[in-house]
C-alpha cells in the first residue's frame, strides 16, 4: 500500500539520450498491458477511482487506485497485490460482476534520475510520454510538497513546459480519445 | 479454474487411523483461516456463490465460488488465484465495496485415499469433520455420476453413515449456527 506522486507530458520525440546525459541511469525495458475493469454496482470513473489488472512479461498485478488528492501532481492511494495467473483473476473478477472496460498497452523504458522514476513510454493508440514519478511507502502528506516540487525540478532538466505537464491518466486519454471519435462519426 | 465435489460429514472420533488403515495416504497437516467477504451490491449467499480468501502458513488464495449443482455431493465451480500479500488483498477488496463477513478457521489432515482426497478437519467453534473431495480439471459433468459415487463409496468404508453426509459447506454452518444463537438470547 502506497501513494504515487506522478506528472506526465506528451513529447514529440525519444527523450532516453537526454535523460541519461542529465545523470539518469537505465533500469529496464518493460512492455505492459493494462486491462481497467467496470465495477458491478459503482461508477469508478466518477469516484475517480481505477480498478486495474497489469501484465508485465510472467508478471500479474491487480491495483486499486484511489481518488486523486492536491493539484499540478497526480497523487493518489495505490494499492497493489501481485496474483499468480491473469486468466484466473480475469474470470474470478467477471464472476463478481466485473467488466474488462479497456486495455492500455504500453513500451516503457525506465531511469532513475535523483531517485525519482522516470519513464519513457510508447502508449498504443495514444503516443509517446514521458512519466516521471515518486512511490511514498508510509511518508507522511507534508512530504508531498517537496516531492511535487522535485517533479516539476527534473520535468525543467529535461526540458519539458511545466504547462506541457499533465495529471490526466492514460486511461481517461484513452476514454475522451474513443469518445470524441464517436463524435466525429 | 476447476469444479469440487465433495461430502462431509460431523463425527464424533478423530478418523486418522481408520482413514490410514483403509489405505489412505498422510499427506500433510494445515492451518487455514479463511475470510468471506461480502458483495457490495449482491447477495452472494443468496445466489449461493462465495467470496474466501485463505491465508495457509505464508500462502494466500483468492477463491470465487459457484453456485452448487446436483443433490447429494456438493459440486461447484471454483475459480482460484494466489495472491502476493494478505492484508493487501484485504485493503484492495474493502476499498472496491466488499466487506469480511466471516472467519473459519481450522486444523485439516489431508490424507490421499483411491484418489480422492480424505481431510480430517477440526473447525474452531463447528467441531470435528471429516471431508471427502475430488477436483476435476476440464473433466466433463457426465464424469461427474461416478466421481459422487466414488465419495459415497469411501465414506462408507470410513464407516460413516450415509444419512449424516451433509453438502452444506463450514460457511453455512457457522452463519445458521450464530444466528440460532442470536435468537436464543
Amino acid at each position: 500500500m502506497g501513494r504515487e506522486v506522478e506528472v506526465k507530458a506528451e513529447v514529440e520525440e525519444d527523450l532516453s539520450e537526454k535523460i541519461t546525459e542529465a545523470g539518469g541511469r537505465y533500469l529496464r525495458e518493460v512492455f505492459q498491458e493494462d486491462f481497467y475493469f467496470r465495477h458491478p454496482c459503482r461508477d469508478l470513473a466518477e469516484r475517480d477511482e481505477a480498478l486495474r489488472l497489469r501484465r508485465e512479461g510472467e508478471k500479474y498485478t491487480l491495483t486499486f487506485k484511489g481518488r486523486r488528492v492536491g493539484t499540478g501532481t497526480k497523487m493518489r492511494e495505490e494499492i497493489e497485490v501481485g496474483v499468480s495467473d491473469l486468466e484466473g483473476a480475469v474470470a474470478l473478477l467477471e464472476r463478481l460482476g466485473f467488466e474488462k472496460a479497456f486495455v492500455i498497452r504500453k513500451r516503457r523504458r525506465e531511469f532513475l534520475m535523483e531517485g525519482v522514476l522516470v519513464s519513457m513510454d510508447d502508449v498504443e493508440g495514444l503516443g509517446r510520454f514521458v512519466e516521471i514519478e515518486v512511490l511514498m511507502e508510509g511518508e507522511s502528506l507534508e512530504h508531498a510538497g517537496s516531492l511535487k516540487d522535485k517533479l516539476f525540478e527534473i520535468s525543467q532538466k529535461l526540458g519539458i513546459d511545466r504547462e506541457k505537464l499533465t495529471t490526466e491518466s492514460y486511461l481517461e486519454m484513452l476514454v475522451s480519445k474513443s469518445s470524441s471519435s464517436k463524435h466525429r462519426r
